[in-house]
């Protein structure tokens, strides 16, 4: 039993350092909205942060980290994912999103990009940044499983999409896609002669039972795909600013090194040190991680079916936002509510899929007390 | 004496450090380049970023930090720079460079942008980057003083130019424009209606005898410029990644505030912590630093006129980066010649004024024992 490792914050601590998700809240409103988790850092990565700050390192970061970033996630995914990654084709990126749009920038041709829908907030405004078309692949909030439509996927490469944004791990579904799923989605791709942006950021959080197979790890994709995958999700460290790209083809690589300075060099000092000390060291924190939040969705589920018996839920494969369908209860915005009413802060679903109405992205990564209290709070609002 | 609180680093310090300036350095190489300085950071930045650490200050920013950052930048700005900034006209941004080219992205014409040259590197591209074209205001390198042509700005305004980006002090040529001179900059910016992006990263530098002021401080500034500042140039935390932009015309800060978040959210929670510390506790060890950087630049001089008496030499009025024109030795890369011959490392000055030939750019801040061997080993290397 490993779950000692992970120590829950009490709410003043969380107040002091998760400054965007409970500083943000009001006194007595229980955030549970962006992800982030209730939780105290990975002792090696708060061990490494404060010798580096110790030893000074606040200054640039060396220009070429492939070396000792790169070793470190190629040691990470050949040890979690069973993944082969070459150390050389690793190169640091400020945060995620800042990465999709620079492989917007500098590798896709100028037509629309396809977007799953939902799909995570800020990237539903990418595309427009960079000047393309953003177009929806949706998925039905009726569908049983939330898959990819590859014959929907096919019409709207062959009216001219030139790059697919695949989350996957998927947020806000929770979904892990097969490696028959992504081999589907490849062969579409490869017939239009596509881009794959695939961001993999949620990779070290897939749940007992599932399993993560990067894009990269199905043959044909290194040509027309790069991955995008940071340590920052799984061991709380946004606020660090620093992600890397996997870029297994040599071309892309060079166009990608050759891009000016200035569109691509703001990833921090600190967060290479802490992406490298977890990727190094925090096999057994993160696995206790994964033991406590496989026990809160069970949670969820029980608490569900006892205080929202009508909420519809898909399992929870990954990640730890789950994706609930509140519709039965009758309101258009029932986060609205939930913060009016219930004192709890969750997003609401149409942040993630646009005229959407009445489901919720819940944030499960805390204590069981607090999640206990959460759905009733929902429960009290909402019923 | 003050300068105690300026600790020199050894040469095993400075590379475990500063991993890009000396950490790219071969064995033996002195590294002179990139603007960072081989002193301890202060203790009020080491002190606040460990504390932040142990409380776990990882995770997202707050997405509004107006307030405690804002509070602690006009407090700076008062104090260092006789100038008064409403706290709430202080936004957070990754980086300066970045943050440049997030107000060509959303405040500038398409226009062309008119840079002064020689310029920060990386910001020659800038202009490229987001699309616009890069249009030239020369110093003459034969100038006795370097100064902006007020005719040459007028008329590359007057032919479609649409953005003009100040950077003052300027890099590199250490220089700080009058009250006066910024005057009249204004005055042809407004008769064209164009906008100013004014670089102040480096106003914390302004040495003894000369004084800083901001674009900002000059009537009739407000509603066409935005300044960019940052606490990590004089602070030497470049690779914490928080800078500022004062915007205080109320349309343009809400244009900037209703960007997408994928466009400007990467600022690190580290920078905003360390860049707190250095504008509210960092006075004394920033008059220490300024104190060194006097001597250091004195110490130049006498070095120069010892061992290079023909290189030339503008008077060093803010930074510590010297802009040297060796062009008396004949050499057309001398850079290249002092690291091959000279093991010292200096930027090359076509880096900053493309096609210029005989100059280089020396970074100062180091130990006297470092600047000194450092001239000796250029002179020994070109002469």
């Amino acid at each position: 039993m490993s779950d000692g490792l992970i120590r829950d914050l009490t709410d003043e601590e969380a107040r002091a350092s998760l400054r965007a998700k409970w500083g943000m809240a009001e006194e007595g409103v229980i955030p549970a909205w962006i992800a982030e988790m209730d939780y105290a850092p990975a002792d090696c990565v708060t061990d490494a942060l404060v010798d580096a700050v110790r030893q000074g390192v606040l200054g640039y970061p060396p220009f070429e980290t492939g070396g000792q970033l790169g070793e470190a996630y190629a040691g990470f995914a050949a040890r979690h994912f069973g993944q082969h990654v070459d150390p050389g084709h690793v190169r640091p990126v400020v945060d995620v999103t800042a990465g999709v749009r620079l492989l917007l920038d500098v590798l896709s041709g100028p037509g629309p990009m396809v977007m799953p829908v939902p799909a995570y907030s800020p990237q539903l405004e990418i595309a427009q940044i960079t000047g393309r078309e953003r177009v929806d692949l949706f998925v039905d909030p009726e569908a049983e499983r939330a898959e990819l439509d590859l014959d929907q996927l096919d019409r709207l490469l062959a009216d001219g999409a030139q790059t697919l944004l695949l989350t996957q791990p998927h947020n806000p579904w929770g979904r892990v896609f097969t490696r028959a799923e992504l081999e589907g989605v490849r062969d579409v791709v490869v017939r239009h002669g596509a881009r794959v942006i695939s961001d993999e950021i949620h990779a070290p959080l897939v749940l007992p039972g599932a399993r993560h197979v990067s894009y990269l790890d199905l043959e044909g994709t290194a040509d027309h795909a790069v991955a995008l995958v940071a340590a920052s999700k799984a061991f709380n460290t946004a606020g660090l600013k620093c992600a890397q790209l996997v870029i297994p083809d040599d071309a892309t690589r060079k166009a990608i090194e050759d891009v000016p300075m200035a569109r691509n060099d703001s990833w921090s000092s600190l967060g290479i040190v802490a992406s490298i000390a977890a990727y190094t060291q925090g096999d057994a924190w993160l696995a206790a991680l994964l033991e406590r939040l496989d026990q809160q969705r069970t949670l969820l589920a029980t608490l569900l079916a006892e205080h929202l018996p009508a909420a519809r839920m898909r399992p929870l494969e990954a990640t730890y936002l789950a994706w609930i369908d509140l519709r039965a209860y009758g309101h258009q915005r029932p986060a609205e509510l939930a913060k009016e009413r219930g004192r709890v802060w969750v997003y609401e679903g149409d942040a993630f899929h646009p005229g959407l109405s009445g489901h919720i992205r819940l944030n499960i990564a805390t204590s069981p007390e607090r999640l206990t209290e959460v759905v009733r709070r929902l429960a009290s609002a909402l019923a």
